[in-house]
């Protein structure tokens, strides 16, 4: 019972379906989808079978039977309105259809990132005052971190807890065993070596940590020691290139599932994942690298011998020049990162001549992605979402 | 260059080891296994190595030569000490390679879950007040969480945050968009269903939100309204029975990302993953379903037809008396479920004869998980990790 209905006269978003046993077919001119019966049942958006107020699920998606047809469907004005074999009526935003058929994973944050590396670094800057004081500036600053994985707030204060503030712009600090903000700086009692002076390479933080910070805020307080400069690499460039080099090498590190230990007195931390983690996909979707906390598991020693030379070769893409930004930082300016997919560093550095105080902070990713989204939905802007009582 | 040594002497824990091109064979009388030269060389903990304070890696060992070798080996009192061709010396005591030999994945609890049905659940409760003042307490209540999934604290206070003291035994509350305590009752501006007293099928909390909460504290203040009676299922036990009775449909569990979303005026989480998460290893990991919340991507039509019947099996077997426990809370008495694993629900209500008030609190992965390896530690108890410092 396939039943064309054609509607050329819908200029806006022109369609054609059809429909049967498998579903509904949409055809626009530039993309065609078939929608499951059950599917489309269960986003219904009606009365009966969604809260109109809150939006959520009244019924149990799961009991629908699993032989639902659609005994009609039809296009009327810029939605397709469908009958169910059970009785049940439903309208479809076309706008909505098409979007659906294309976003089978969510982002975390709205926007495509555009790789880069040292030679075509991108350099994101806004006020901290604007981040502050304008929401328009807080979409800003997700956005930066969305494309460009990063983003320098210039012209803030030097407070030891300030950083908070620009947190608080998103969502709750997240608060770990070393509290909301904490120190980066050279301490007599360094539970990490990032309270030494030395080098640090290019690593993601905390992988060790279930969950791990999905952004970093690294606030400069002080920073007139010989060296400490900051090191950036976006690991989702080096990911790509090794795909394109080395698939076997990348095909090792996205199956190959490592270990993360950080302990102190009073604190055990372990987790594990592979060192370049995909989206269902394919896409990179998060980079784990920290050579001082990685401890990979005892695995047959074939296996291990696979993951070293592929590990070797993705570390040897990290540490290149030529894939990294090196830049100071100076008081009052606060770096923010994305965690999932750049890789942070510093240089060494030595206290003779001055020093230096960063303090530091953690978002989590829900957290920076629903201030992006709700700002997106208050200035009119395109969301991968969609409610009835909006 | 395989050379034998055997020291039936060392009866602790007798080894036998051999070493060649592919590493260091060490074979004690229950198991035999073969470490990988990187391996040792990384896991090193001699002073030019790790910090020793600090326990963390000082070299990059990602630059280790691919090709190292093993120039010597042997067996001194309890450890293995073995000579690199990098002129390393490193010196490892024999019941860290045994565990790291059988230790692919770190357990983020410690503790073997014992899986349950209706007829075989168990009963775990603690006093609140032990739980406050007992470090032993609270190791008994890490301790259930992993085996059984959950444990019930009895004779507590009835404040509005007290289940706040419960969370501070074990780390920082985990805030969110709700804020750190938050209610569940039936409230005029619900933005939840669980602000209402509608029934609440057995789901798991906020599978939505990236990180998704790891341990829920639900805290009765008020429970005599007619109705709400609390439900748990074990999920790790009906994952395994569909398994078993269904590997395709299991199979399809596994593999099949889904999407759940909430939005509110101020919030919009989006996040997605299987209902049914694999470890590396393949045992289960961690749990979605939450009917309500619940937008499957719209993948290709037969996909969907695959996953919806999976999907329906497995909530019949989750919404299976003979899988779930019902109990009613009691004011002070609070319930703390593990999230990943446990499914819990309730009983719809009616508010003529009385009222019923809900505090809930969440906590995150690694701090339950470090809190119960710190005490483990100081009462002496096995512990998977291993330091130079201690």
């Amino acid at each position: 019972m396939n039943m064309p209905i054609t509607r050329p006269e819908f200029t806006a978003d022109p369609a054609n379906l059809t429909f049967g046993a498998d579903g509904v077919t949409v055809s626009w001119p530039q993309r065609s989808w078939t929608f499951h019966p059950i599917w489309l049942r269960e986003q219904s958006r009606e009365p009966s079978a969604r809260d109109q107020a809150i939006g959520q699920r009244l019924f149990d998606a799961w009991r629908l039977p699993t032989d639902l047809q659609i005994t009609a469907a039809d296009l009327v004005d810029d939605a397709m309105t469908v009958t169910f074999s059970d009785g049940h009526r439903a309208s479809y935003p076309l706008d909505f259809l098409l979007r659906e058929s294309r976003s089978a994973v969510p982002d975390d944050l709205v926007g495509a990132p555009r790789t880069w590396d040292s030679a075509h670094a991108p350099s994101p800057r806004l006020g901290w005052t604007d981040v502050m004081t304008s929401d328009r500036s807080v979409l800003a600053l997700a956005d930066a971190l969305a494309v460009h994985g990063f983003c320098l707030l210039t012209d803030g204060p030097t407070g030891v807890d300030d950083a908070e503030d620009i947190a608080n712009r998103f969502g709750p600090i997240r608060r770990t065993n070393w509290g909301g903000v904490a120190d980066i700086k050279v301490m007599a009692d360094a539970v990490d070596l990032s309270q030494t002076n030395r080098e640090l390479e290019p690593h993601a933080d905390n992988p060790y940590r279930l969950p791990a910070p999905g952004y970093i805020l690294l606030h400069c307080l002080r920073n007139d020691a010989d060296g400490g400069d900051s090191t950036l690499v976006d690991g989702f460039h080096v990911a790509e290139i090794l795909r394109r080099d080395d698939p076997d090498a990348f095909d090792v590190l996205t199956t190959t599932a490592t270990r993360f230990r950080y302990v102190d007195p009073d604190t055990v931390l372990e987790h594990y994942g592979p060192l370049i983690e995909l989206a269902p996909d394919g896409s990179v979707r998060r980079l784990r690298f920290n050579n001082r906390t990685e401890e990979p598991p005892a695995l047959p020693a074939g296996r291990l011998a696979a993951y070293y030379a592929a590990r070797q070769r993705y570390a040897t893409l990290l540490h290149a020049s030529s894939n990294t930004l090196v830049f100071k930082l100076e008081p009052g300016q606060l770096l923010m990162i994305n965690n999932y997919r750049l890789l942070h560093g510093r240089r060494g550095y030595a206290l003779e001549a001055g020093g230096r105080h960063m303090r530091q902070a953690y978002l989590d990713r829900d957290c920076v992605a629903s201030r992006q989204k709700v700002l997106r939905r208050r200035f009119g802007m395109d969301l991968d979402h969609w409610r009835t009582s909006e």
